[in-house]
């Protein structure tokens, strides 16, 4: 996709969280970002001030003779801005009705309501950034670990980037030989041909391979393991939820997302993030037998990356834990032994008998083993690699999908190669991988494609 | 309370909302405000950039090595900032985790962690603003219409300020006349004095029953009307709270406060905010008897500043009606007859024969005369002053109790001067009426006030 610098229409978009607080801002991007807000700011002239500099004013509504509120605005002229074109920023008092009536009356001046995401589609469109960085971007806004931030910020930084378009470059070398190959025949390099493009083409493979290798690890470090707590009632689920989330000094949060219906919880256990799935459900019903519900837990442990089975070890296996054993068995799960501070009815070697997953006997009440259990989920997911210093990581699926499709078209040139076909047909195979490496920076992207990944960005960004 | 414009720490805090969105801010004040940040950012030397500019660059933890963030930061010197001190804002990725730690680096820097309201309490004890115009903030903030934003906006600008001060003044003036007389008795004016002053203090309760008239509509235009919707079971109360937060193109917000436990709805109606009261009760329990409670509807009643008492007009008065009828019967309430639309066993006259309070028919169903509804509220609060055009209004409780005792001094004054009372007793009247006028705008406000008063503020402002 060839993109040159166009001149899009103005977009204006609350860009600070929505909610009370000291300031808000609103962002206004675009040719005419300066002469809309002039038109209501009572202070200096806009057009005349110098770039990347603030100015303290009034927001007017002048068709209503109306004092809308005191803010400073900065001004930050093209192209030395997030998004290449001409920016204000209108810093407000953080109030819910002030900040959207200065939207409205940004709108109403000839700016449109930018689309989610749409700020950072620009400063790509424009080649500021490519699509790896757009998606740390938001990468950086939802990280709750620092490892998360970390491996955003790396990529923010082009480390993806770099790992990607250095493959796509050795490709393009390999395909320009070939070219000359076929556009002058009479020297008849084939051989020579066909044993580099093997050799390029099993390279790149092992690049990719490597890059694969650390997706596992990207998806638990960006977005953390979704996990269920099951269990029959009583046996300790709602007193582990309350360890995982008080007891550890780790992040928990309860976002109200401004996209999402319902809150989220996270907790941090020795650095891997948990995403605790119907934590409302365990804490409402835990021990009110009648509304657990198989239905309930079955969703709960069909949304998991990783279950957490709670048996009460002081009691004798019941028929809800041979069904909920059942249930979970083709899930990664943790089977929990808990109450192990009473007498034990049920032990790890009973356990052992059933199932190949890994047991921990803990007492949640009086803290015993827990480090077990962090152990346990900790060897489950991140086996070898949780001390990597590894920083350019595969975070997403996005990306993971696009390299395992270059890796295909690889071994499909591999194959061709090996089967004797003609040299052009194996230069098919290379111009897809390199277009499927393509996609995951945007070089090669289509416009759908681009369309769909910024509409899953919040409003402002 | 004489202040000197004096060096304090630098402090530091989000200022933005709490929650993910685009862009946050960190605001750190005080004289080491620069070289804190400084110390953190890679890009310009923040200590010799111009006042009032934009720098890009990034904030690095050294000690580990780590980018934490790509950030622009604002550098503007004093005094021509909110809290008149060096002042930097550090605009970052909008996220909880990048934010905080953000923050986090620049208190260990040297900031300490700002008190809610402490930046504007800056701006206040240096002289920027006093402490009406220091209340509109946290008040333009938490408007929810647009007439309390208006209101704020013109107390900001110093409305209220300036008739205080206007108020002051002329007591100041009639208080220095009377010094004369009592340093030169041998000038013997005291029938004038005494005369100018009975005049002054009546002069000046006039003035001040003015603001106090204000009070009533203040109070409803900036926190709007508490109001519990009650009735018996199926009576329609959740069709009309839905009325209300959907039907209506107003305002409707679920604001999860940073330092609130529940959630709050306001909607407005006709210009008029009302806050409603256990909504979620409503919500979850119009149809189960057993859930409702008296007790329950007793609390909300007693919070309430007004009554919306449903009564269903096709059925016999119930018991249970008789009984919310005279729970609520000292409140302002309106009695509404719902269900207009079908056969009534209840009329307008029946209920006038228990109560004088206003009675409404309507079909929240059918929406019959909701019209009638928003009327009778009106003139219920504000009765031949809802379309007052005045914008300087007493819009909160400090404001209101030290006019009633500014005003209470100068009626005691008065009496003083009709019981022929020394005139240098009268004088100490005077001075305590100037003292509480003082009070309100912070001139001879205690300091234990000021804590307090700011301590209601949001963290960040």
């Amino acid at each position: 996709m060839v993109q040159v610098l166009t001149q899009y229409d103005t977009i204006a978009a609350i860009a600070t969280p929505i909610g009370e607080g000291g300031i808000s801002i609103i962002r206004v991007s675009g040719e005419n970002a300066l002469e809309i807000v002039n038109k209501i700011f009572r202070g200096a002239n806009l057009n005349k001030v110098a770039s990347h500099t603030i100015h303290y004013g009034h927001i007017i509504d002048y068709a209503n003779k109306d004092v809308v509120d005191e803010v400073l605005v900065t001004v930050m002229l093209a192209p030395k801005t997030f998004t290449r074109e001409n920016t204000v920023e209108v810093s407000c008092h953080g109030g819910l009705l002030v900040t959207q009536k200065i939207l409205q009356l940004i709108l109403d001046n000839g700016a449109r309501m930018a689309t989610p995401g749409e700020f950072t589609k620009r400063a790509f469109i424009n080649g500021r950034i490519d699509l790896t960085q757009a998606e740390s971007i938001m990468d950086i806004i939802e990280a709750k670990t620092d490892r998360a931030r970390q491996v955003a910020m790396k990529q923010l930084e082009g480390g993806l980037l770099f790992e990607i378009r250095k493959l796509r470059q050795e490709l393009l070398n390999t395909m320009a030989h070939e070219e000359v190959n076929i556009d002058y025949p009479e020297y008849d390099m084939d051989d020579v041909t066909s044993k580099e493009m093997y050799d390029k083409a099993q390279q790149v493979i092992k690049e990719i391979d490597k890059l694969l290798a650390t997706a596992q690890e990207g998806k638990v470090v960006r977005s953390g393991l979704a996990t269920a707590i099951v269990g029959r009632p009583n046996v300790g689920k709602s007193s582990l939820l309350n360890y995982l989330s008080k007891e550890e000094k780790a992040i928990v949060t309860n976002i109200a997302g401004t996209t999402r219906d319902t809150l989220e919880e996270y907790v941090s256990l020795k650095g891997i993030l948990l995403k605790l799935i119907d934590t409302a459900g365990i804490r409402q019903t835990d021990d009110i037998v009648e509304k657990i519900g198989v239905e309930r837990s079955k969703r709960a442990i069909t949304e998991s990356d990783l279950v957490l089975l709670l048996i009460n070890s002081s009691e004798e296996l019941t028929e809800e834990d041979q069904k909920l054993l059942e249930l979970t068995q083709d899930k990664k799960r943790i089977v929990i032994l808990n109450k192990a501070d009473q007498v034990a009815k049920i032990t790890k070697k009973d356990i052992q008998k059933i199932t190949d997953s890994p047991i921990v006997t803990i007492s949640v009440l009086k803290k015993q083993n827990m480090i077990g259990l962090e152990e346990a989920i900790k060897s489950l997911f991140l086996q070898g690699i949780t001390d990597s210093k590894s920083e350019v990581m595969v975070t997403n699926q996005r990306q993971n999908d696009l390299l395992r499709k270059a890796k295909q078209s690889l071994i499909e040139a591999i194959e061709a190669i090996n089967d004797n076909m003609p040299l052009d047909l194996v230069q098919i195979d290379l111009k897809e991988a390199w277009d499927s490496l393509g996609e995951i920076t945007g070089d090669t992207a289509p416009d759908e494609l681009i369309t769909q990944l910024f509409s899953k960005f919040c409003l402002g960004k």
